[in-house]
Formats: structure tokens, sequence, C-alpha cells
């Protein structure tokens, strides 16, 4: 009799192949595909997708997956991830799965129109169906207190709606409060950033920072897309993308935030390559990685100190800027409509809304007709300012026009988790400061390899952050960390 | 009970998906796959490679395959196409498979070794065993006349080893003459094309002569790759890549070569995308239209007239050499020991030589112990030179290590077909260097893409040539061809 476990470990490497075909098509798509090439890679994603999809729930995988016998605490999370991952795709039956993927796609199509033409009727009908199909999803997979927990759940293992709400109740009002304090000392100037810089010039400094916080280009690079993003092809090939547009920072701390993902990516065991266990473990602490590297790193005095004088060269225009002047440019903080967009402090107000309404339209509490309105009120009360249209309002996003309702929480986890992280760190290191103003990154890049990288998707999030931090994710070391950054760059 | 035709189509569909994802994955280890991202990428590609044949050979494809009832022409060249990939694919027991995928690993590797230290002994014993097997093969395939054919036939549907023999017979002597007639002129000065040329500038150029012929960008594009090749994902997504060396003509023909087989591929009805019926039909007439291009387009005196400007504006070191001097410097004859690096003349005569020892090792007429004194002795009859080492010898080529035997002689069908081609075309359209010496290469286009292109597979080789240019595949035309060119050129 065959032995299950390696049975089991053939067909996944089997359906990764299939997985990582679609991957690079994807990456391919972004990057440098031919603009007439869209038809056939849609049918090649799709067949790819739908073969991985196919064997990945055969019945033989399920069959192995239950009858094998680890011998070693690796196998052992192989089988408890390769079994979670089993529920979540066959616990919906077929017709479900084939009504959300129909409805994503003309979703999809709908969201643009009505985001073009400002026209939220529009995009109205099938959003309805999209949250209908959502809650059918959520009683299918059950839940015991909120109903978003079922959804949320997917895009994080273990967390819970109730969770996610103690931790916007945290950091909603004293954020709401710094950003005011802040709006109070009026408007920083960071005009000197914005105006045509030459691409030739970001390519290559962008990816002297990369390089030098530890992202190996032996195992992975950086192209450039429309929308930056981090993809893995395997363990020893990462790659990333970033964009240049007629502001400066944003391929600097783009190109940082997406090598965040990239390290944490490139950290796992190559003995794991190509398995379940290689590559983080969930999306919120995966945006951890991007946030920490972007923000503690990259947006630190420290940062610059050390790296401020390779940008003035590849840019002499700076040199008529102070360091201080830069720093608190590129840590503005202004109220503005675009969550994208948005500085690193008012970035969760936008995702405490979205959680908001996508709640109260879960439970029937808002119509799906009155998400503008609710969410015009919320801009003015947590944001004071309004949008003066629904694009620029409650038809930004791309998420629930796919379908992806329950995922905007991961993004603030991450923010609270990179603070959490950072400080469990200095505990251990002591200052970083010192280490970062002389381009010192080794020890940073060290302590989080062997403390969370090395483990890749081993431990369940919440056992991760437990042994990482020695507490479960809050918002203490956030709210003092951020707090103490913005009163010292505003003298508040 | 389903329609066979269609679940065979829609099994064509999943394999073709397959096999573009083992294309995108070499491509892109050929142009962007960071250096350590080889491990993986080989047990992706061979993942992907054995379910594409698992998939393609599986039971239930053969049973569609001979109960589709065709309706249309292009149904039944469909089917006729797929039985005989069938047969090529499933003649051969696994055993056999299995042993020629072994023996062609083992192979490359000792090749690459006993070339790198001029060794052909270490290489010998594996040589001998692929020859073993691809006697092996060819048995299996079976043949009437001559076992060269079967071999043959793998890469050029129903060309036989006696048409081969014909056609080197027939034009051997014209070429060695020719070839000497052009030597006693001394030789000529081509110094002023070697040095180091600027990069980014050759991209420019070779982009903009290889939109000028036709290619289409928004269906393909150009990289930068170790070796020139063309790869298709889709009929709308046609990649070229291109290298840079310190002599400016490798860039500027290999691109116009590559283009040519680009142009063919884009040629195919949208509507065949993604089946059998796409694409080229033969290596041989691929071939013939990268060197119609690159040969009859790229280097004649009519090309230049249109382009030399370009190319002087681009390396103004240029504006030193007359149209003329370049010229003869692109058509350059020099009996030379490596075969790629070979000029259109003297190319043939290395395929002779390759073609008339596996002829000969294959019959038991020579051994392998004595391919090397073998092959200097045709260097020198056919070349008038001797390789001084084997690496520069029966060593050069990659193709005898991976088991390819019997693939050389379509190289010089393809040299024949351009001109039996070009000839044709001539006859229909009249003075094509006047189209060509004003840049208007579209009615050169629209004539290959009515009478070749657009057939994609459709017909066998024989079929399509026979059409095309109203007989079978000869050496007429080339030899009054390539004697009108070069007796003019050199003023013989």
């Amino acid at each position: 009799m065959a032995n299950a476990l390696e049975s089991l470990k053939d067909r996944l490497f089997d359906v990764n192949a299939l997985n990582v075909a679609a991957v690079i098509m994807d990456w391919d798509q972004q990057t440098y595909m031919p603009k007439q090439g869209s038809d056939a890679r849609a049918e090649h994603m799709s067949i790819l997708s739908r073969m991985a999809h196919e064997m990945f729930v055969a019945d033989d995988t399920q069959r192995w997956t239950e009858s094998a016998q680890p011998t070693s605490e690796d196998d052992e999370a192989l089988i408890r991830i390769v079994k979670r991952q089993l529920l979540l795709k066959t616990k919906l039956p077929s017709r479900l799965v084939e009504e959300k993927m129909k409805a994503s796609v003309l979703g999809h199509e709908a969201w643009v129109n009505a985001r073009a033409n400002n026209d939220f009727n529009a995009f109205a009908p099938v959003l309805e169906k999209l949250f209908d199909l959502s809650r059918e999803e959520a009683e299918c997979y059950g839940y015991s207190d909120d109903i978003y927990t079922a959804l949320l759940d997917i895009y994080e293992e273990g967390a819970t709606a109730g969770e996610v709400r103690t931790m916007f109740d945290a950091i909603k009002g004293p954020q709401v409060e710094l950003v005011k304090a802040i709006a109070a000392q009026g408007p920083v100037d960071d005009s000197f950033l914005h105006g045509e810089w030459d691409t030739a010039a970001q390519q290559k400094l962008t990816l002297h920072y990369v390089k030098a916080i530890g992202f190996d280009l032996e195992r992975g690079r950086q192209d450039t897309a429309p929308h930056p993003f981090c993809t893995t092809f395997s363990v020893n090939d990462v790659r990333l993308t970033t964009r240049f547009k007629p502001y400066l920072p944003s391929s600097i701390f783009g190109s940082l935030h997406e090598a965040g993902h990239g390290l944490y990516e490139q950290g796992s065991p190559k003995a794991w390559d190509r398995t379940p266990l290689a590559g983080g473990v969930s999306l919120g602490v995966h945006e951890s990685q991007s946030r920490l590297w972007e923000n503690l790193v990259g947006r630190s005095r420290a940062f610059w100190e050390w790296g401020y004088g390779d940008l003035q060269n590849a840019f002499p225009a700076l040199k008529d800027h102070s360091l201080d002047k830069f720093l608190k440019a590129v840590n503005r903080v202004q109220p503005s409509f675009i969550r994208v967009e948005a500085d690193e402090l008012t970035y969760n107000l936008h995702i405490i809304i979205r959680f908001e309404i996508e709640s109260a339209v879960l439970k029937g509490e808002l119509a799906v007709k009155d998400i503008p309105d609710a969410w015009n009120a919320k801009y003015e009360e947590y944001l004071g300012i309004t949008p003066k249209t629904d694009s620029e309002g409650c038809l930004q996003d791309v998420h629930w026009s796919m379908g992806s309702i329950g995922y905007f929480p991961t993004y603030t986890m991450g923010n609270l988790l990179s603070y959490q992280i950072w400080a469990a760190m200095q505990a251990d290191l002591g200052d970083l400061d010192a280490l970062i103003a002389v381009g010192d990154f080794a020890p940073i890049l060290n302590w989080l390899q062997t403390k969370i990288y090395r483990q890749g998707s081993k431990f369940p999030p919440k056992e991760l952050i437990a042994s990482v931090t020695g507490k479960p994710m809050g918002a203490e070391d956030y709210l003092a960390g951020l707090g103490a950054k913005y009163r010292n760059l505003y003298g508040i």
C-alpha cells in the first residue's frame, strides 16, 4: 500500500505547479504581456486554476489527507494546513461557487463602469447579490458569534469579528484625536516631492534601498507594473513590482512595502518550497511585514539619516531641502478620500469605515442602496471630509466587486502587528534606530527571519504572534509608537 | 452521448494550457528569472510537461480522436494532426521513453563537460547510447527505405532521407565551388562592424526594423536573452528575443530571423488559437520564413537602400562606410568552424556534414569513436579548414546530446524553401526589390500571410509547399538565387 503522506505530497507538488503557472501568467500580464495577449491569457489562467482546484479537492487528495500518518512536527503542520484549505474549498456547494464566480465577473465589470460613470445605482443590484452570496457562504462555513467572523476567517485564520471590533474601538478615538491635533498644526508642504522624476534613476535607487534592507536579487527581482505587488514563484524566485508616479515617495515606499512582503516570502526554508508550509501565514501577518519595512524602517528619521544622501545625489533638486523637511513631508498626515493614497495614520480610519459598512450590510442593518449615505456620513465623522462623488467614495475599492467581503480588517491588523512586532524586536535588540542610521539592517532582518520568516505557514497566525511578541494582537504598542512618532514629528 | 469532437477540443485546450504554461516558464527563465530560481523552475516545468503528456495520450483523448465526426475541412485537419501526434507519442514503449529522457539528461551534462574540456572520449559512451536509442526509436516508428527517414519525419512530416540526399547532392558541388570562387577573391573587410555597440540603440533599432517588416508589437514583444529565439504563448502573444554581441550584425539579423518565425506565428487565424491548427507547420517551413526575412529581405541591397540611413544615424561611426562596403560585409562568405556563426552560403556545408555523419552512425557504417576523424576530414573536404579541437569540431552542437538525431537537415530545407517561395512570390508580385527599397513590406507580408501564415498547420508541409510554389521542394531556385546574389556581390 502506497504511503498516503507521500502520495499527498506528490499531489501538493502537482497542485503547486498549476498554481504557480497561473501566478507566472498573472505576473507576466501585469509586467510584460503585449496588449492583445489578454484573451488567450484569461482562458489559460482559468483552465489552470480549474485544474488546480479539481486536483486539490479530488477524492484521493482528501483520502490521503485523512489517512496520512505524520511523523514530524512539519508534517503535522502540513496536514493541518491542507485540511483547513480542503474545508474552505469543499464546504461550499458547487452551485454557490459557480454563482459567486459569475457574480464576481459581472460585479467587476459593473464596478469598472459604475466608477467611471459615478453611478452607484448601476452597481447596487450586483453588489446586493454579492452580499447575499457572501451571507450564504458564511452560513456554509458556520460561526458561533458573528456572521462576519466566518468571512474574516477565510483571510485571517482564527480572527473574529469581536476582536476586530475591540481593535477598532481601541484605536478609533486616539486616532481621530491625533489626526485632529495634527490638522490643527496647519498643512505640511510636500510640494517639492511632486513633479516628474527620472524613471531610470528611480529604478536604480529603489533597487538600491530594497537590496540594502536584505532583499536577495539572486532570488528575486523588481519590475514595473501599473500596481505594485509581490508574488512568489518559489522560495528562491520572488518577484516585486513598483510604479513611477509624478510623486517621488510613491516608488520608494511602494518598493519598500513590497520588499517587506518579499523578505517574508524569501525567508521560508528551502525544504518547504512548493508546499503549503512555505510563504507567509496570513494576510494580516504578511501586511505587518510590508508595513514594518515601509513605515517603521522606511519612514523613520534613522533611515533617512542613512539614505537621504543617496537620494539627493540621484535627484540633486532635493539638495535644497533639509532632512527635517523631507521627513515631515513623507510623513505628512492629511485626511483624504482615497484609501490607497492615505498616510499611515488616517489609513485605518478608511478601514474602519469599510468594516462597519460591510458588517451592517451583512447583518441586514444597512441596505445596499443606502451605502453611499452611510459612507459619506462616516467620512465626515472620522476624517472630517465628505466625498464629492461616489467614485471617490464608496466606489473606489475593487474588493467588493470581486466578492471579497471580510478582507479589509487584515490591513489594520497588519498595521497594529507591525508596531507590536517592532516593540518585541526592540526589547531584544535594543536601539534599532542606531542600526538603521548606519544602514545595518542585518540584525533586524535576522531577528525577523528567525522569529517569523523561517516559520513560513507552520503555525496559525495567533500562535505565531503570541510566540513572537509574548501576547495576543493588541493596540497598545501601535498607539504608543504612533503617538510618540507623530507628537515628536509635529511637536505636539 | 457527448459529442466526441467537442470533448476532444476541450481536452486539446487543456493540454495547450499546460504546454503554454511550460513555454512561458521557459521564456521567463531565458529572459528575466533570477539566478537561483532554476531548481524550482525545473521541477515546475517537468511536472507540467508530464501532465500535458499524460492528458494528451489518455485513453479518452484517443477514443474521442477515433470517434470524432468532423463536419468541416478544418476539423478534418485537426483530427489528422492529433492522430499523427498521438502516434508519435504513443508508439514508443514507456521504457524507451524513460531511457531516452535519462540518456538525454546525462548526455547533456556529459556534453557540457566534454565541450569545456575538449574531451570527446568522455562524451562518446553516452552518445553511443543515444544513437542506440534513436535506432530503436526509428524501428518503433517504422520506415520503408531508410532508417534516417523515421527520425527525420518527427521534425518534418513526410520528408525522406532520399529527398535529403537528393537535396544535398544537388547543392554540394555548386556550393563548394562558389565558396572557393569567393575565397579566391580575397578576404572581405568587416572589421568596422566589430567592437562595442550601444545596447539601448541596438534595442531601439532592431525593434524599428522588426516593426517595419510587419511584426505586430501589440501582439508580441522582443526581449533580451543569451540565445535568440521565438516562442508562442498564443496567436496574439508571440515573443522574440535577441542578443547583443560585439558584432553589430548579430542583433540585427538575429532579430530579423526571429521576427520571421514570429510573423509566421502571428499569422495563424485567431479562430485556431490554442489548437494544434495554429502555428507553423514544420521545422523546415518555419526556418524558410526566418531565413526569408533574414537573408532574402534583410541581407538584400534594397533593404539597406531603405534602412542604412537609420542605421548610420543610430551609429554615426558607420557614416564613414559606404552602403556597398556594408552590404559586402554583412554578406561576407568565409569558411568557419562554428555552424551558428556561419554565413548564409557555408551554412549548408555544416549541415551536410552532420547529416552524413548521423546517417553513417545510424547505419553502423561509422563508429561513434571515429566521429572526430570523420568530422575533421569532411570539414577539410567541404570547407577547406580543419578544426583544431573537437570543441570547435564535433562537440559544438547541443542537438545530439539531447537525443535530437535527424533534426539538422530541416535547416537546409529552410534555406532552399526560402528561395523557392521567394521565386514564387516574385512571379506573382514582380519587382520585390522595388518594394523593399522604399520600405513597403506590406505586399510581401500579405502574400506570405495569404499563402502560408494563414494556413497554420492545416496542410502537411509537402502539400503546402506544392500549393504555394507549384512544385515540390527543389534546389533550382536556391542555387539560381544564391549564385546570382554572390556573383553580383563579388563580381565573379
